[in-house]
């Protein structure tokens, strides 16, 4: 049989089990792409700027006729023909001749450096006399500098924010190729759960909250959610859901099983789907493990952790794909998933530095803990004169008012006896 | 004339400014509502849970039939019906009787608490022994523990997370009122941009890239995202557009106008549109000033801001909607959106102490700054030997490299003369 695994021996199976496996992409629209992984290098092919740019409003010279320009002798330079926003000149530029430039305009051929408007004066002469003198390259930004055609832009893996949106519009680039977005099953089980639309709800019936929470909280996480119901606690049903739902996703999380005989079921569903997956490539006479290169199937890897809440998790792996039990508390199931499951599928979509708050915070009572298993606590969070303070979230219920009130929760390692009052803590924050 | 104001001035005159005001409302599936803001109370019209719950999986009893029993003078109790998950229990349980349940199934009538199977024996005699005395209520969730019928679970204004989407399942609401997401407008201006869709692109042209970066940011704020197109620098134009994107939008953003006459028209703009917007009130013959009460339309707030990059920016309000010029130049536009328009944004979505991550880091090198004005450094995020490295991204013109490589931002405050190297800097990521 399995033993109860603490945390620390969870995040390293997770971690020596799963990595990024996206292997299948999409080509969309950039003004989709938000929060996506790319999955192809991205090239210019231009050079940005695609001309000699000026930085300022001014005057486009040769930098040589400045040279040694000051107040008390200003270069003295034949105002010409003026520039305009967005509008290539058709005029090469002479030695000691100046022609005004915008902010963003493109240099005239022969100039290579604009004096800002500030250094000039204009006595309505036909010349402009410019009381600052230039370096090469001052004030322009040239063709190429900013990205040359042939640049490897933006890498492979790579996560796409609203800034790189922005720089694959300035290379002109309007589709990509993303990974496609983890797909998670979520089943809830349980003789006694029924969906809020199903009027049976009453009597000895509860209502089905982890289908919403978790659809939810995976979309947060940039993936997509897939509900397959609510199953009746017979293994034959949740087998049959499990196994559609494994077909379909990158992931199962079944949530429910408070009761021993649930939790068993979990177990052996996981248990024969990869029985069956893995005899489906003996019994056509060859044996296919090939398929599977690098992609083992070891079944149940944990089952039940030395946390509160918690403990009747389980965590399996078929043919590479993890089918996750949750307990059927819904305050359990959320902060399992918090706590296990959203680090591992930051991990498989590549978002592993993402998005963890951490603030500091002091506890406002105490709160005893001595199980000899960790702890995360959901807290409120309350500022009193600049000081933010955690709340313990009592009650033995608790599951509307913990849900609704929790701000975050503060993770008591084992060994540690409870909280004192005033005892400084991190609480890792829901956003 | 206007002053150009410090950052601390701006944050103030927004303050002041803008307030959450979210008066429209409309109904949505609790599945979309992640994120939304409630406009309205939610009162539970059930007990939850809505029967007398077995925590654990046990035996349910009349706790005075237990008091006293331990080990060697264990309680000795007939077993009676089982109770089934999700099934009202049809009998009424007599002193004397004990009633297996599981984790979840409903007590029956009589009981009031439950002993845990861990504490039983059963001998096969028709009776169970339980050698653990237990009190009232030990291991029952009363019917209305959670939350009784009446009971507000959730107030006006909170934010919907995927907590709260659990809760409104728990006591069955399936759809609730929310306030309608933020609209916010976007307008390019300048004669050399075009879009990534048209050909004309070249020669002395650069591609939009405001109207990308900012649609992605907007969404990732919660609002609605809504582009009115890249408008010709000529005040005409840029009135039109701005017009209807205020008409239509809750906030106008107009990026562009690197070049003075560009943002001289997007000044003239807001005080335009404010003079013509209170001129209509006036010019019905009457002065329906109360419309707007307490929603003052004063056009021009900000007129540059002392930081570096952004000082162009413009910051107007009529009849209660931010009109707000960003400089033309990407990195300054985005740097700008982060600091400035963002915090807006959140206030005016009641969202203002979310998402804001910020770590400590040590500078990788010197970075001079002595411009008398605040600044905001991009920088890259480096770990060497476990230390958060900050390392500014120099270019002069770094659109593509400064927009890619940020991880985030160092606030550099007025009056201090750059970062030295080694010295500790607090970094704003970028998530």
């Amino acid at each position: 049989m399995f033993d109860v695994k603490t945390m620390d021996e969870v995040f390293d199976i997770l971690n020596e089990n799963f990595q990024f496996c996206g292997n299948q992409a999409e080509e969309i629209d950039i003004f989709l792409s938000n929060g996506r992984i790319l999955a192809e290098d991205i090239i210019s092919n231009e050079d940005i700027p695609g001309f000699d740019r000026s930085m300022v409003d001014g005057f486009a010279v040769f930098s040589s006729d400045t040279f040694g320009a000051q107040d008390s002798v200003p270069a003295q330079l034949l105002l010409t023909e003026e520039i305009k926003m967005g509008q290539k000149p058709d005029f090469v530029l002479a030695k000691g001749q100046a022609s005004p430039i915008p902010t963003g305009g493109a240099l005239p051929m022969g100039a290579d450096a604009v004096v800002m408007v500030e250094y000039s004066e204009n006595y309505n002469d036909g010349f402009i006399y410019l009381n600052k003198s230039q370096s090469p390259g001052n004030n322009v930004i040239f063709r190429g500098d900013d990205c040359k055609k042939g640049n490897k832009i933006l890498s492979k893996y790579k996560l796409i924010r609203p800034q790189e949106i922005g720089a694959l519009a300035a290379i002109g680039v309007s589709k990509i190729n993303v990974f496609k977005k983890l797909k998670i099953g979520i089943i809830s089980t349980g003789d006694e759960i029924v969906d809020i639309s199903d009027d049976s709800f009453g009597g000895s019936k509860i209502r089905d909250v982890n289908s919403y929470a978790l659809f939810s909280a995976i979309n947060d996480l940039g993936c997509e959610a897939k509900r397959y119901g609510i199953i009746k606690d017979e293994f034959d049903f949740l087998y049959e859901a499990a196994l559609k739902a494994y077909k379909e996703c990158d992931m199962v999380l079944i949530s429910g099983g408070s009761s021993v005989g649930e939790r068993d079921h979990t177990h052996k569903v996981i248990e024969e789907i990869n029985k069956q997956e893995n005899a489906d490539y003996v019994h056509n006479g060859i044996f296919e493990k090939n398929v599977y290169e690098g992609v083992d199937s070891p079944g149940i890897l944990v089952s039940g952790i030395a946390v509160k809440p918690g403990k009747p998790t389980i965590i399996g792996k078929v043919c590479g794909k993890a089918i996750i039990g949750l307990p059927g508390h819904p305050v359990s199931a959320f902060m399992i998933f918090k706590t296990v499951v959203t680090p591992l599928i930051r991990k498989l979509t590549l978002q592993e530095n993402s998005k963890e708050i951490l603030t500091d915070a002091v506890m406002k009572s105490n709160y005893p803990s001595n199980h000899g298993r960790e702890e995360f606590l959901p807290v409120d969070l309350e500022t009193e004169n600049g000081v933010i303070y955690a709340k313990p979230i009592f009650g033995k219920s608790g599951l509307i008012t913990t849900l609704i009130n929790a701000k975050g929760y503060v993770h008591i390692k084992r060994g540690k006896e409870g909280l004192s009052q005033n005892e400084h803590v991190k609480v890792t924050v829901f956003y």
